[in-house]
């Protein structure tokens, strides 16, 4: 089995460590944070330097996985420019064409795919993960025109491992995506929460379950959600505007004819489509064959229609796909 | 005790008329839905045609809960009118100006105080319901200048009767809160849905907790979400029109200089500001004397403190406000 070699050892990087060590793989990780050191080291982990960690990533040739926020990722591809610069090489950054834009000009040696497991909490550090955490959850494997099938194939089974199920997409479609469902969200939930708040005490304490939930991950900490927005612009400026253009709309409609039909409407069956396509019913098996030249096609296309690879069986991948 | 007339039997008049029951109230209720009807008696309700539920309630001084949807309230009223001119009258619909406007032009005589519990699940109908819906919950009980202190303290009562506890304020501040903290998260959930589900089935299969619970009440039956949102027209305006403004705030801060700090930060310190005020830390009892002539007054700073009534003692309401 593939070794594993994690920098960043924090609730992402120390889960995808743990992970590894429980499907069997020899793993290894290093931090510049001392707190997520001494936690890893006293829970048993196998902790070193950033150095130490990439140098010994190149003697077994290990998968070397970045874990660190997108303005950090800078200061790990040059060390690992330096003492692995033909490693393979992931991250679990997430946002995907500004970390491969970063790795053709730092590490163009490296066989590299990107990759974002789609797991999260509000809490953050090595305390914050577990081996669990990505049970289940989607683990997107970026498959671009430029991407070596091999190392592609190492980042699947690698999220495989880690009990996800991998999502085969672009990394421009993948970042079109995620600011629709996980950045949009943020900033819609900053907006509710401020607009709450506006109403005084007296708003807050009437604030019921559907405030709750849609100021939920405004609780984030600040300083990964700016991270993660800011590092995904022009994707999200799409998604900000066509949410503004939707809200827009209501608002014009509520002060004409008072009717909000359409946007409530739409919003149903949206989360609707969300439910159905969560609830697995209907889904049918393909198999795509990584032999085949058109290998990748196939699995962007499944990716965009809403499929997944649940398990690699030699060169094929057994794959899923909404009815 | 005060007897309780329920009229509607929905998810939130159907457990009005169990929490009434538990607190050892005579109760009945009637319902122009079969269904509804059918199920409430074979739980062993006592439910009857909406006439005789009225007619009864006059005989027994009994205080009459309007529990229908917004555009029902009309004709409810007329038979209230017809049967009950002058009984205890209150209602739990969540908007308060347009039933007190109601209640002013067809039963002027009653002896009416609105009220709104702030409690609720997507499921709707009888079968949906409970003894136990209100337990901890915030409930409106509206004190406008021209409220009677009288039924103000029925409606409390029944309202501290049925496990909640009681904010007052007034038709317009109740509107206007809940406008922020109620309708406008429907909304922003129905446009989040939607602008996620535009971006196809790879955005929806890779939606993680945060796009789950910001558009989980968009789930919500639509029709519900129609009668709430159009019934309360103005202030849903001010609340939407404040978010559009910070949302668009938003958008020309990440297309100028890529920045979202002041948006996430005022988002993140407002839902500090939800969970210190839900934590109950550092609450302060405070004692309203009832027989006070300024006592709506106090009662009326109170709700717009955040503060609440717990108790009725005698003629002490026994309250507490945030520290």
């Amino acid at each position: 089995m593939r070794s594993v070699c994690v920098v960043g050892l924090g609730l992402i990087g120390g889960s995808v460590l743990r992970a590894a060590v429980r499907a069997g793989r020899p793993a290894w990780g290093a931090t510049v944070s001392t707190s997520d050191a001494e936690a890893a080291s006293s829970d048993g982990s196998d902790v070193s330097t950033v150095d130490e960690a990439v140098a010994r990533a190149a003697t077994a040739d290990a998968i070397v996985v970045v874990a660190v926020p997108l303005p950090a990722v800078e200061g790990v591809l040059r060390t690992v420019a330096e003492l692995a610069p033909e490693c393979l090489l992931t991250d679990v950054v997430s946002v995907k064409q500004p970390v491969a834009d970063l790795v053709t000009r730092i590490v163009p040696t490296a066989r590299y795919a990107g990759g974002h497991p789609m797991a999260g909490r509000s809490a953050s550090g090595w305390a914050a993960g577990s081996a669990e955490l990505f049970d289940g959850a989607p683990w997107v494997a970026v498959a671009d025109e430029e991407t070596s099938l091999a190392a592609w194939r190492e980042v699947a089974g690698l999220a495989l491992d880690c009990g996800a199920h991998v999502v085969p997409t672009t990394a421009g479609e993948h970042d079109a995506a995620v600011a629709r469902v996980s950045h949009l969200p943020h900033l819609l939930a900053a907006v509710l929460a401020a607009t709450g708040a506006d109403g005084g005490p007296l708003a807050l304490s009437l604030a019921a379950g559907s405030f709750r939930d849609g100021t939920r991950v405004a609780g984030t900490p600040v300083e990964a959600v700016l991270a993660m927005c800011e590092g995904n612009r022009p994707a999200l400026l799409d998604a900000v505007d066509d949410a503004l253009g939707r809200l827009g709309a209501a608002r014009g409609a509520l002060a004409s004819t008072g009717g909000l039909a359409a946007t409530v409407r739409a919003g149903n069956a949206a989360r609707a489509d969300l439910e159905a396509l969560r609830s697995g019913a209907g889904r049918e098996e393909v198999r795509v064959d990584l032999t085949d030249p058109e290998a990748f096609d196939d699995l962007r296309s499944l990716g965009t229609g809403g499929g997944r690879v649940l398990r690699l069986d030699g060169d094929v991948a057994i794959c899923d796909l909404p009815g």
